[in-house]
């Protein structure tokens, strides 16, 4: 048997894709960590194992190393395995680690991609990652708010990053430090436009718009709390 | 009446989101330019318009200005008009051009995220974009290989690229500049991994590995051919 990976996209439970759904119909068992995964559980099979493996308030909260244990487990068990996640695995959806832990037992896994909420919230919103003679690169950063993450695993500065388009995961907590390194990058300036999306493609998604100037400030003002994306760039404004 | 601009992913025909085949279902019109689309083609409602504006040997090739054109007229027509696009229609896929003809007219329009070659392709290959401690940033950047597109339009010199991942679409045909540029950044040198993925996701697929010092050699050796991507970076090897 073997575990397959699939990426359930940013939210909206329309955006996983035709094989994403038949992995989660055929599963065994189906491990999954946030809502995303919760709202899609409607596909399972009738007496389909669906184990709970997020972070909730009062509750135990997995380790990354008791989640691999479950998923080689459970493949070992002789099980069809599904692991669910948001957007899509291999961006910070540590589904490198967990492939690695099922190489390393012999189990066979099987990756299926899904909707990054990188490029896809954006879009949502009206923000194009890419547009011709505007914006030829973009780069997918994290801006590391997770407690357990430490500053060095940061492996570039922000203010090193020369791309037309920069998309910041997981920054909104701290996005007053990275607006400093923003800055301090001679393609950006005060008039540099920025997006802080929130919530994207759910029912309660919201959009920050200013540039790095003011964009702090209106941050504060409107109350901008995560999961968001901060996205920088030209490309804010081309549409 | 809407267009829908509707991501159709990288080829494989199960990569379509849940979305993505409701508003081709729905369709009036359904707009499409390559090989991906074709094979969706048959989610499409009897009587339903199917135009082809792609490109095809010793056919009239269309200019994004006449896809702007018959977009508009489809809508104005009162029709539900689909634009079916490869990958995601916002990651160099025109499709921020075509919203900007679609908003001058007062049409409205919609977007539906596909999965992008960008990130999937690798991620079927085995190799993650991210991965903790390796890889806290990649990016998307053309090579530039169409022939309608000039040198200015690259805003941003490869060798200036100093994410952990670099990930150059469209480059195959222009490789050996690609390498010269990559090797001129500090960050990377001869040993740095590289991998060529041609027609990920369908039955053709294929990958040729090497490093930045022997690619070139082992590209021509292997035939590589477009379309393909070129990805750079420890991510490589990681799996
Ligand atoms: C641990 S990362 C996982 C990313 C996921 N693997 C992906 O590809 O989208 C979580 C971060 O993704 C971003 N994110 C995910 N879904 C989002 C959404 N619907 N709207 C805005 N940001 C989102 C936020 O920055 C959040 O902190
Ligand atoms: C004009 S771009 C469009 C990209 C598309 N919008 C996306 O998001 O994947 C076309 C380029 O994408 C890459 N590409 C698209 N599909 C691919 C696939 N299945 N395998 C390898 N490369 C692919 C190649 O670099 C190709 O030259």
């Amino acid at each position: 048997m073997k575990v397959i990976l699939v990426g359930a996209g940013p939210g909206d439970e329309g955006l996983i894709t035709l094989k994403g759904v038949e992995a989660i119909k055929n599963a065994d068992v189906i491990v999954y960590d946030d809502l995303i995964g919760e709202k899609l559980l409607k596909y399972a099979k009738t007496g389909s194992e669906l184990i709970y493996v997020g972070k909730r308030k009062g509750k135990h909260s997995y380790k990354q190393e008791e989640i691999n244990e479950i998923l080689i487990d459970k493949a070992k068990e002789n099980k069809n395995v599904v692991r669910l996640k948001g957007g899509d695995s291999f961006v910070f959806g540590r589904g490198g680690e967990e492939v690695l832990a099922l190489k390393k037992e012999g189990i066979e896994y099987e990756m299926i991609p899904g909707i990054t909420s990188s490029i896809s919230v954006p879009e949502i919103f009206g923000i194009p990652v890419t547009h011709r003679k505007v914006a030829t690169s973009f780069t997918v950063v994290t801006g590391h708010e997770a407690g357990d993450k430490t500053e060095k695993e940061m492996q570039v500065k922000l203010s090193e990053l020369n791309a037309d388009t920069i998309v910041i995961l997981m920054g909104i907590t701290t996005l007053e430090k990275h607006v400093k390194e923003l800055l301090k990058n001679p393609k950006r300036n005060e008039n540099t436009p920025v997006a802080i999306l929130m919530d994207g493609t759910r029912e309660n998604q919201r959009m920050v718009k200013g540039n790095l100037s003011n964009i702090v400030e209106k941050a504060k003002l409107e109350n901008v709390c995560p999961p968001g994306i901060i996205i920088v760039g030209n490309v804010v404004d081309v549409l």
